[in-house]
C-alpha cells in the first residue's frame, strides 16, 4: 500500500468502554475493514476510545487532519453515555437540532414495540442541521453523513452490529461510490473446504497463494477453511474473469474437499442435493443435542426437505423414539457404531425420511474413560441403499463447544460425500 | 472514568495489514484490554496500523507525547514487512544492536526444529542497545520493554496471540507493577437480564448509570441485557464491597427480570432451578428445528435434567412423534396456540418428562400471511400442573436467524418463570 495522499484516506473509530476493558472483541472493525476492502477504498488506521467526550474529541480532530472519511461505530444510544454526536457537535462547533423525520420514526417504533421505552429516546433525534440521517430500521439509533468542513466527511452507526451491517449497504456503500472517486473496486470470490486443514490446503497451493491478482488468502475457523479469492479491477465483469481461472485450479487441485462458495453452507449444499433427488432427511442427536437440526433449518426453505428428527439425549429415548434396543445399548453403550446405526435406521423408519444421520459421543468435560475417551464420537447415515458408519477421535485440546461443532460439520459432510457418491 | 493525568495513561497498538483488510478479528487487542483492567492500568486509546514505517512513527510518536504506556503487538517477525522494531528506533533516534542472547536463543531454536527455517531469522537480533528483552519461549521473536525518553516506555509483542500471552505474564506484568504505580484494581459482576429492553432497563436505574465507584454500565446483544457493575479498590474484597450492595439495589429493582450473573445462561439457570427440583425436561420444536436442545446440552451436566426431544419440521412428524391430532393440524394449523398445547403435552408424554417445552411460529422469509405473518410464534410449556400458553410476535425487522434466537431466549425465560412461580 502506497500512501499518496492523506486526505483520501478512510479511518475507523469504534467508540464504546466496553471495547477498553475488554468486555467483547471488537468485530465491528473487522468487519468495516472488509467491507471497506471490498469496495476499493483503503483504510490505514483503526482507533479504539470509550464513551469520553475529551477522548472522542481529541481522536475526531486528528482524524479530520488527516482523513478524508471517518467511520464511527457505537455511542447513538440512548444512554447518558452515549455521546458521540453532540461531541461531534461541539468538535466542529455545531448545534444540535431535533429531527422531525427521526422523531416520527421513534414514535412509531415506541407505539409498535412495548419493549422500547420512550425515556430518553428523544436524546437520538438531536442531530446536527446539515447532516443526512442514516435510518435505523431494526432500532431506534439513525446514524448520520456529516460534512462538517470540506474534504472531511464523518459516518456514524450504532455499535450494534445486527444494526450497523443493515444501515451500512443501503447508506454508506452509495454515498461512497458517488462521493470518493475509486478507480478500481475489489472483487472477491470465497471457496470453502471440509475435512483439510488450513495448513495442508497452503502447502498443496502454495504457489496460488504467491499471486498478486487475484490474490487468495487462507483463513480458518473451527472444521472450516475458506480461501478468498480477491481481484482488483475496473470492472467487477473483469474481476471475475480474473478470478475465474484460479477458482477452477482451485476445484482441480482439491476436489470434494471444496464444498461450496460464497453464502453456500454445509447445511444449504447438503439440502440442495437432497432437494435435486426429491428426497427427505432427518436427525436422531444424542451429544450434538439438536445442533444439526438447528444448522439445517437455519436454511430457509429447509422444511421441503427436512422432516425432523429426534434428541435422543437419554437411553430410553434412544430407545422409545428411535427403537434402538435395550441389549444394544446395555452391550455396546449409547456411544458405539451399533447404537449410532440402530439410531439411524430408527429415526429413517419412524420419521419417514429417506436419509437419516446418527450422532452419538462424548463432548465432555465429564463421562469419559480409557475405553471410550472425551472426543470419541460415533457417525451413522441411513440411506436409501444401507447405512454407512464412521468413528472420529477428536483432539481433546476442543472443549465441549468446538466437539460439538466438529460433529454437525462431520455428520454433514459425511452425508454429503454419500450423496454425491450415489449420485 | 476522569482523565486527570495523560501520562499516566497506557495504550495499545496493534500493527498489522491483516488487520486493515479485515482478514482476522482483533483478539489481541480485547485481551489485553482485559488484561490491563484486572492489574488496574486504564488505559483510553487502542489503534490498529498497517505494516508501513511512516504510520508506525506517527502513532509512535503521538503516544509517546500523551502516554506513558505504549504496548504493541506485530511487526517482530523474519519478513520484509516485519518493521516494528526498526521504526521505533528510528522514531527515537536510537541505533539497533545485534543482541548476543537472543542470536544465541534463535541459532539453538534453529537447531532444534526442523520447521524453523534460518532465513532472515537474524534480523530479529537487531535491539535498540539499552532495551531490556522479553524472551519469546514458543516462537523466536523476542519483544523489547524500552524507555527511549523519561516517562514513557514502550512494550512490543508478536502478533500471535499464544506468543504474546506467554510472554506478557512472565515480563509485562512484573514490570508494570514495579514501575507503574498502582494502589486499585478493578473487579467487575455482570448481571444479566431477559425480557426488558436495554432502554426500559436503564431508565429505571438512571441514578445508578450516574455513579463512578462501582459504575455500572449496561451493554445489550439480542434478547438479553447485560449490567456490569465495576469496582476500583484496593483489594477484591473492598472492591466486592463496593459491588454488593449495587446488586442488591439492582435485584430489587428489577425483580425476575435478572436471571443470573457472570457465568450463568439462561440454560444453565433453568436446568439448575429443574435438578433442584429433581424434575426433567423435554423439548418439542418447530420453527427453532432443534436450537433449544442444542442450547440446554451446551451447559455440561445437562443429561441429568434434559431428556432429548423432538424436532417436529414437518406435519406428519409432529403427529406421529408427538401425538399431534390431524384434526387440530388442519383446522388450527401448525402454528397455532393449541398445536403448541399439544406438542407440548405430546412431548411430555412420550419422552417422560416432567416439563416439556414447545415451540411453533414463522421464522421467515417465505410462508407468512396476513393472518398469520412472519415473527408469529406460538410458546407451550407443560408444567406438572398444566400447560402455560404464549403468542409472540417478533419485529418484522428481525431476520430468520434473530427470531430463531428470540424463540429460544423466549421459551427458556417462560420455563424459568413458570419454575419460580411453582416452587
Amino acid at each position: 500500500m502506497k500512501n499518496t495522499n492523506n486526505n483520501k484516506h478512510a479511518e475507523i473509530l469504534c467508540i464504546g468502554s466496553e471495547l477498553l476493558l475488554g468486555n467483547i472483541v471488537n468485530s465491528n472493525s473487522r468487519w468495516l475493514a472488509e467491507e471497506l476492502a471490498l469496495i476499493g477504498v483503503p483504510h490505514y488506521r483503526q482507533s479504539v476510545v470509550g464513551d469520553n467526550f475529551a477522548r472522542i474529541k481529541e481522536l475526531v480532530l486528528e482524524a479530520s487532519k488527516r482523513s478524508r472519511l471517518l467511520i464511527t461505530t457505537g455511542g447513538l444510544g440512548p444512554t447518558p453515555d452515549d455521546i458521540t454526536h453532540e461531541t461531534l457537535a461541539a468538535v466542529f462547533n455545531s448545534s444540535l437540532e431535533t429531527r422531525n423525520e427521526v422523531y416520527v420514526d421513534i414514535e412509531k417504533k415506541v407505539k409498535t414495540n412495548i419493549d422500547i421505552s420512550s425515556n430518553n429516546l428523544f436524546k437520538q433525534t438531536l442531530l446536527p442541521p446539515n447532516s443526512k440521517i442514516i435510518p435505523n430500521p431494526t432500532g431506534t439509533a439513525p446514524g448520520i453523513i456529516w460534512t462538517p468542513k470540506p474534504g472531511f466527511t464523518v459516518m456514524t452507526f450504532p455499535g450494534v452490529p445486527s444494526e450497523l451491517k443493515n444501515m451500512w449497504a443501503k447508506t454508506a456503500v452509495p454515498w461512497i461510490k458517488n462521493n470518493l472517486a475509486i478507480n478500481e473496486i475489489f472483487h472477491s470470490k470465497i471457496m470453502k473446504f471440509v475435512g483439510i486443514s488450513e495448513s495442508n490446503l497452503a502447502q498443496q497451493i502454495d504457489d496460488l497463494l504467491q499471486k498478486e491478482n487475484p490474490t487468495v488468502a487462507p483463513y480458518a475457523s473451527l472444521g472450516e477453511v475458506k480461501l478468498r479469492i480477491t481481484a482488483k479491477a475496473k470492472t467487477i465483469e473483469i474481476a471475475q474473469n480474473l478470478i475465474n481461472p484460479i477458482e477452477k485450479e482451485l476445484r482441480f487441485r482439491t476436489g470434494l474437499k471444496c464444498f461450496g462458495t460464497d453464502n453456500e453452507s454445509l447445511p444449504s449444499v447438503v439440502l440442495d442435493l437432497l432437494r435435486q433427488r426429491g428426497q427427505t432427511l432427518a436427525v436422531a442427536e444424542s451429544c450434538t443435542g439438536g445442533s444439526v437440526g438447528a444448522a439445517l433449518t437455519s436454511v430457509p426453505g429447509s422444511s421441503d426437505v427436512f422432516r425432523g428428527g429426534v434428541i435422543a439425549y437419554s437411553n430410553e429415548i434412544k430407545h422409545s423414539m428411535l427403537n434402538v434396543s435395550n441389549k444394544l445399548l446395555s452391550e455396546y453403550g449409547a456411544v458405539s457404531s451399533e447404537v449410532a446405526k440402530a439410531m439411524a435406521e430408527g429415526a429413517k423408519t419412524r420419521l419417514n425420511a429417506d436419509w437419516a444421520v446418527a450422532i452419538t459421543g462424548l463432548s465432555g468435560p465429564g463421562g469419559g474413560s480409557q475405553a471410550k475417551p472425551i472426543g470419541l464420537v460415533e457417525f451413522a447415515v441411513a440411506s436409501p441403499r444401507g447405512c454407512y458408519l464412521n468413528s472420529e477421535k477428536f483432539s481433546s485440546h476442543l472443549d465441549r463447544d468446538g466437539i460439538r461443532k466438529l460433529c454437525v460439520m462431520n455428520a454433514l459432510n459425511q452425508l454429503r460425500l454419500l450423496l454425491l457418491s450415489q449420485s
